[in-house]
């Protein structure tokens, strides 16, 4: 375990776990988290047109802005699975909540894994049932947690900091089907601090739009994803603006922990694009070279084929940039390894030196199209070998 | 050379060479084609915002409609090089142009390979000084030629058709930085039959739009697309709609060539979406399947994982589709083999079967939306190690 995880901390009011059910392999596959009281909810979801059965009944449990418990299991979806699917996804909350001795509808229900396959029914309504005498808030039991929600992911996701008297706790997973347009995966948040389900809800877009929204592994949007904050308000109220920061920050932190740990990634890639004429047109560019194959496939291979840059800048059609105005970034500021594009001789840079700052496992790249004063920054990955032959072979 | 070729045949008043100048390996990296007479032109070029210089300058010198001459490099792009670079496809016009006793803006250049480098122009001279002695218009001419202009392609690419009197030939390279909202690849035909430039521009859009801008291997966008047809007029006049439909079938052929010889692919993917409202739905929701990477590794491994398809189709946020109208067929018609989205039981489909049929090295795919009677036929390949191994080192 050279990875090393930051501190997990209980948030008084909410219990856990994380066990196996033999949905998966011998590692944990089902997931709970259980309020002692009704609590404040905020969610976003797919946009995915054709979502899952647990993203359909989770819309409309979290409508009234209260949940006081969430189930998911990893490796089956439960995505187009008919109006089959659709019951399961409403037992799987009838189980939970007979077990907790609270309304169904305080229940929401997330499936993580392949498309198309029934959930195996029997095993989760075992699983349910033991809720009560497995619950617990130890960080042992948070990481089970953490664990039980994976399927490619390589290692468990979580962050937490405190505002005040209160406290943020948020986990992740992530892994394929990873596009930045939207929220992209799953991610549950808890907190002790008061606030109502409106201010929350508002405040978790925001979130989202600079964290989750702005990663990408493949392109590809996934039919379940969902991101949900549960505020039991027992350490009372906070500082709003301190809490969304610290929202931001774990969220910022999980996106990027998502991106690093993409299925095959070898290479977590940080990229500002700068000078802008508008936010849209930073993002847009942004997007074009995170998810540019041949971008992702020159950083894997540390190949400082720069050029492939200015191919994916531009193929943004609604957006013209000139080479003139054009230059690339490796490496932080000070490092300053920079290619002007218009002018080969005036960048007086070493492709060498790029190369080798290519081999890191951490990369940073700033690329400026000198249109404005609008900059966004995106994370990706870079796309190898191992990507194939994770994705090549998964439902056999 | 298991691989068959279709019969190569001359066309009057053609000839053509491709040599070695030691730009690329010791295969041929230079080639020309010289009309003995001035011929109407048409052209399309790359939609990317920051093209070559030789689609710069290309785009000048066909803009009276007519054109004597093309000279070709492979291995490097010309791209991204500034003023220099500009003066460099100049002068490839000006050297062919000067060994055939024509004006320079009777020669269209093109460069293909590498962004970001000079032309090594001193190699790129004598290469041009040479072509008198060279030119020839036998079928090992016209193949040298088509081998000169490959870059990471692993066969050359023609088609040849009589239309009466008149000959249409068509040669062709792919395999990397293709997208299909464009003209994606280089490919040039010659023909003796008599038609005017206009005409001749309005059709080429039409057949372009038909055949490569139905073509994806990895959703880049080439800076240095060009599709050019010369006619010289020397078979006299011609049935412009049975032409029109010649230059079709050779141009759907030679893009399906170049979706088979994609990067690292070893399957050509045929996909209709059908059931559409309107074209531009069907071809949305078939651009989106046939590029996403999720669907690509899942056909590479013979994986039946169609969950992949619906989770492609939802992701088109423009055009919602739900899962009771949605069926993907593997295979011909005739072959069958259906899954319905929304009811699995009524499509009684063996995943053994499927898998068994994505092991062939063409595979058939229909996505059918049930929204209307529109259709399009679209073409790409799988995404494999060998792609990655290509990209990741490329220059270098």
């Amino acid at each position: 375990m050279a990875k090393e995880y930051p501190p997990l901390k209980s948030v008084p009011g909410f219990s856990w776990l994380g066990i196996n059910l033999g949905i998966k392999d011998e590692t944990p596959d089902f997931g709970v988290i259980a309020s002692d009281c009704k609590c404040s909810a905020a969610g976003v979801f797919t946009r995915n047109n054709i979502p899952g059965a647990p993203v359909i009944i989770g819309r409309e449990h979290i409508q009234d802005g209260q949940l006081q418990a969430i189930v998911v299991n990893s490796k089956i979806a439960n995505v187009a699975t008919g109006q089959s699917g659709i019951e399961d996804a409403k037992n799987m909350c009838r189980w939970t909540a007979s077990s907790l001795g609270i309304a169904p509808e305080q229940v929401l229900p997330s499936s993580t894994g392949v498309i198309g396959k029934r959930l195996p029914v029997e095993k989760i309504q075992t699983g349910c049932e033991s809720i009560p005498g497995k619950l617990g808030s130890t960080p042992e039991h948070i990481e089970n947690f953490a664990r039980a929600i994976m399927t490619t992911d390589t290692n468990p996701k979580w962050g937490c900091e405190s505002i005040g008297n209160a406290t943020l706790l948020g986990v992740a997973k992530g892994a394929g089907m990873i596009e930045p347009d939207m929220a992209t995966m799953l991610s549950y948040f808890v907190t002790d601090a008061s606030l109502s389900c409106e201010l929350l809800q508002k405040m978790l877009r925001r979130v989202v739009n600079k964290s989750f929204n702005r990663i990408s592994i493949d392109t590809d949007t996934s039919t379940s994803d969902t991101v949900i904050i549960l505020a039991n308000g027992l350490a009372g109220e906070v500082d709003a603006e301190k809490f969304e920061e610290a929202f931001t920050r774990i969220a910022v932190n999980l996106a990027k922990e998502i991106a690093r740990d993409g299925e095959g990634s070898k290479k977590l890639i940080e990229l500002t694009v700068s000078g802008a004429e508008s936010q849209q047109m930073a993002l847009q560019i942004a997007k074009s070279i995170i998810n540019s194959p041949l971008v992702k496939t020159a950083i894997h291979g540390a190949d400082p084929n720069w050029g492939r840059f200015v191919m994916a800048v531009g193929k943004v059609f609604q957006y013209p940039v000139s080479l003139d105005e054009l230059s690339i970034r490796f490496g932080s500021e000070s490092q300053g390894m920079t290619v002007n594009a218009h002018n080969l001789d005036s960048s007086k840079v070493s492709l060498d030196a790029i190369s080798k700052y290519l081999q890191n496992n951490e990369v940073q790249l700033e690329v400026t199209v000198g249109k404005g004063s609008f900059a966004e920054t995106v994370w990706g990955c870079d796309l190898t070998k191992e990507y194939i032959e994770i994705n090549a072979f998964y439902t056999t």
